[in-house]
């Protein structure tokens, strides 16, 4: 294979044909595209191939491991490493409380994190609301500071460039929602990060970026088998995204909020998962005998996350910020609170300006929603049910229009659903 | 619509998603591609989802204009023009012959024309074998010399340039094969260069780009849509192409055996397809009472093929390029010629170097093979059934693998098919 013109053609039509891609032409077109042999148009065509045709499980597992192989993949050798992926939802804060009830258990979490986009947030955005957080550690830092403080938490840039590459090809070219291309983007960043273990939150519901069970499940069980194929024990959840996690959507608030998990309180939902998933990070490496919630309980999870954002520069004697415009929208009448929609309360948010519309674009740190009743909470005619936040007043309009349709109060509870739906293990 | 990165995605959503492209969309994107605007990457993704989705009939038309409006509409008021386009088949030299027949019995014929690609051939290559030939004409002269010797034969660039754009990255990105593509791509070129009616011929069989008869009507039938519905008088004839058109396959043998056809002789099929071509063109054009065939027995068709040649630098003087090796392939028994497959054979003569395998490739002028017996002739053990020619010796045993098995001699002569498989009109 030695020339571009003559064989990416060759392998889109293998593809667009409906035709499997042998390990020679995945290997070779992962190369080549991350060495600029492959042009950006002839890897759109065949994006758009694949999400037409798919990946057959072999031909996952090869596109994962050449996104792999493009890249260091970091090794801390005896350590207990295991990490946490969530597949992205509304409020969902948990990444704060989660690590460091990890680390004070005993785990050593390496994470590798991104960016929000769209309507759903990311963990670096939230945590670089704290005045001076970096997440630009390089590799020898990383492993500096996981001796040091049990964790860290780093944007993903040097591991993976195939699939940096390819995911910023992707945004632009409407080839993001895609089984095979989610499950081999997450699952080469995460085996390259390094942790022994691994442990996957895939939503489910509106909020989520696969809208069925069904898909969440494929999607679930695609990443466990990937963990295993390259040696790392992963493990799934299945959770709702339904209606956003907690009582905050944004950057700023969500810090706020975690830091009250972390002090022993907080929203019921967010300390659940934060709890269940610890358990299962806990056991799969190996540790025995810890209890998480004793961990929030006693402040040591208080004082792992303190010591966590100091390493990377942050100051929490700070003030967080805050909006400096706000907003609220009111009970119509009385009764009972119904679902509210995840999708809709991240898009109000996104409008407000917590989130971005292109990569590289400046979020608002204080925008967002406070959430103040929680469905089947009862409600009184009157009462502010929601305040948004925001620098732009002029973005009350458009997220209030988000926000319509998006919740009822009416005369019963909705059905409860649980939060965690199933477990997925290989 | 201001903005790429949100507009793009969103247009390429919509067609991913089985949807309907407004007029609006459609107008957008190949305008905003044409001026840079939009990413070579974004508009192959959405090639591959229109490869995967199609456009409807209503989409293919507004695709079209807006392809058509991308450049100059050339306009040639009162003159009676009319032209053909050939959907490219393996011996099709037609157009030599068939342009001064039109001429000769009162039409004009601007022909806005390519370069061949892969196994078949193009009407550009085929006539720069002949010294000091070109076709790289301004408009202006263009319209001078359909004035002066009543046709021009010259490269499309001016024209359509967002089909030209379109037109690269198709053949880099495995999208080339798409009906509604091929469809609008002709059909812009063909509007803009100004022809006031048009006879397309569409070939059907192995070395047709379409390979079943449904497919080709269909493509026939939207060409000739496209046409009325921009005011252009549009015929097609379906035409076989499982055997290569006369005995010659390569650029300067074609033009010899185009030169025995403008002389009075030639072979039967290729006399067929020009005098029944040419009776429709002059007819669409308005032109009553004249025999093509009288033009080629009389020599005025010869005498206008002289001039145009002259009116573009080209000089018939000079003798026309061979091939400086040349080998045979000869008959292993007696008996009755088989069918002869114009894929292989076309490939055959593309393997000798009479094509090119990447745009701006220079072809071999002398390359190509002469078929010394047609389906259902008789032939004896041993006799010679085709030479090859190239200047390029080790090509003979790759082109010789591409005969083997393209045809037979067995003991009763071959079904035979009709030239001329069916006429569509609107």
């Amino acid at each position: 294979m030695t020339d571009v013109a003559l064989d990416a053609p060759a392998v889109i039509r293998t593809k667009r044909d409906g035709g499997t891609l042998s390990d020679a032409a995945i290997d070779w077109i992962i190369g080549a595209y991350t060495d600029g042999r492959v042009a950006d148009e002839q890897m759109s065509a065949l994006l758009m191939a694949i999400v037409w045709r798919g990946l057959d499980p072999g031909e996952i597992a090869r596109w994962t491991a050449a996104m792999l192989a493009s890249g260091e993949r970091m090794d801390f050798g005896d350590l207990p490493t295991v990490d946490k992926h969530s597949t992205g939802g509304v409020g969902d804060k948990i990444t704060l409380p989660l690590l460091p009830v990890v680390v004070a258990c005993g785990g050593v979490v390496p994470q590798a994190s991104g960016r929000g986009l769209g309507h759903t947030g990311g963990t670096l955005d939230k945590l670089e609301s704290i005045v001076g957080f970096t997440a630009n550690l390089s590799n020898q830092r990383v492993r500096a500071q996981l001796g040091d403080v049990g964790a860290a938490i780093f944007a993903a840039g040097e591991l993976a460039p195939a699939d940096a590459k390819l995911y910023a090809l992707r945004d632009i070219t409407a080839t993001v929602e895609s089984l095979p291309l989610i499950a081999s983007s997450v699952m080469s960043k995460k085996l390259a990060e390094g942790a022994g273990a691994l442990v996957l939150d895939v939503k489910v519901g509106s909020g989520a970026f696969m809208k069925s069970e069904e898909q969440s499940r494929e999607l679930a069980h695609t990443m466990v088998e990937l963990g295993f194929a390259h040696g790392v024990p992963t493990r799934a959840l299945l959770t709702d995204m339904n209606c956003p996690l907690g009582g905050t959507v944004g950057n700023a608030l969500e810090v706020a909020e975690s830091l009250e998990v972390l002090a022993g309180g907080g929203p019921a939902d967010v300390v659940e998962l934060t709890v269940r998933l610890a358990a299962e990070m806990l056991e799969l490496a190996g540790i025995n005998g810890r209890d998480p919630e004793q961990a929030l309980r006693d402040g040591t999870a208080m004082d792992r996350f303190r010591r966590l954002v100091a390493a990377q520069g942050g100051d929490l004697s700070q003030p967080l910020p805050a909006g400096r415009h706000s907003d609220t929208v009111a009970a119509g009448r009385g009764g009972t609170m119904g679902n509210i929609d995840a999708k809709a309360v991240g898009m109000a948010a996104w409008r407000l300006g917590a989130g971005r519309s292109r990569r590289g674009e400046r979020v608002q740190p204080g925008a967002g929603i406070r959430i103040h009743r929680r469905p089947g909470d009862l409600v009184t005619a009157g009462e502010v049910l929601f305040t948004l936040y925001t620098d732009t007043p002029e973005r009350f309009t458009a997220a209030r229009a988000e926000l319509e349709g998006a919740w009822s109060v009416g005369d019963t509870p909705p059905p409860t659903r649980p939060l965690i739906i199933d477990r997925i293990a290989p």
